[in-house]
């Protein structure tokens, strides 16, 4: 297959990936918080926070996973903004983050292995950094949705895997709010199933 | 269980029951009518339109299953002014439609059973008739995006089904557009998977 980049995100099944009001101060809004409650309970989350114990069911295994495979994350601005400091000293990467943002600054090195670079230069400068940091892992987009948008719009992407929590949020950020050029199919790959979240992953065409 | 209140509607995956600049001339807009090609080659469907052959895939079955737990249907005036030239002189239904309008109008009697009931005086009265005419089955709301979400606001839905289409439209009609007053959880019940379509279950708390 080769080094492939994905996308790995959870969404309400309204569309929204924060809640309304998000920002620094209230996070992922009201009620956005919710959407990540599938993580905290399973063994591969809890582990990479340093903890013991937690479920070992399917949700943890497409978890474990998507980690597994994935050498190096990209992520907007926005989301580290929000994520510094409920992510803490040890953040859950564990590896090179790329922070696709508007002003240089210092790279940050947190425990555990989780660096964050920030690359000013643009999208295809990020990825290409994010590509050799990867080696042959995948290099996978985290989020915000902006970041995804322009992969998306790019002709970035191999595959998309998107958590779809049963919930309606009804207002916050949406995930897919920004007009493809023409519509774009995907190719459904797998369906993965649990009573708290459906883990459906699409490989696009390129 | 009793009579249930049913949604069943298919949808892209970044929301849309619809593409761009749909209407009575565009039919589904621009794009649209893709979202429902899941349906087109099953024998269930085809022999809803009088045509023999076609496939008895599990896309099949969940659309037969729809229409056998289903006794009456209810759809917004939009859809049945976008759907009544394309549906034709036998319409897929055969069974009592129950159209929300806001102007009185003759019941239409079509081919094959179905016949178009025109509901002037609002959301309760339609249902009410619907739920008459159903008997022990259920009443299903096909559409389109604001009854739906009236139904939801209301409080009146036991379940939702959404066929999810591995497509971005882009823009169109979104499924869920208003805001719910609060975060709406819903419960999860079945995933189905094919190639085209994945069909989404859920249970809406009353």
């Amino acid at each position: 297959m080769g080094q492939q980049m994905k996308a790995d995100i959870t969404m309400s099944l309204d569309g929204f990936i924060t809640g309304p009001n998000d920002g620094i101060e209230k996070g992922l809004g009201e009620g956005g918080e919710r959407l990540h409650e599938w993580l905290y309970g399973l063994a591969s989350w809890r582990e990479r926070h340093g903890y013991e114990g937690g479920t070992t069911d399917r949700d943890a295994e497409v978890l474990e996973e998507a980690f597994a495979t994935t050498g190096a994350i990209l992520m907007g601005r926005r989301m580290f903004d929000i994520g510094e400091a409920p992510w803490g000293d040890d953040p859950p990467f564990h590896m090179p983050v790329f922070v696709l943002t508007h002003e240089a600054r210092d790279p940050v090195t947190k425990e555990g292995g989780t660096t964050f670079t920030f690359v000013a230069d643009g999208l295809d400068s990020a990825l290409e950094q994010a590509r050799t940091a990867a080696g042959d892992q995948d290099v996978s987009v985290s989020g915000g949705a902006n970041i995804l948008q322009q992969c998306l719009a790019a002709g970035l992407l191999d595959e998309i895997q998107i958590h779809l929590v049963p919930i309606l949020l009804g207002d916050g950020v949406r995930l897919f709010d920004h007009p493809p050029a023409r519509p774009l199919e995907l190719e459904a790959t797998r369906v993965i199933e649990s009573p708290a979240v459906t883990h459906l992953k699409f490989r696009v065409p390129r």
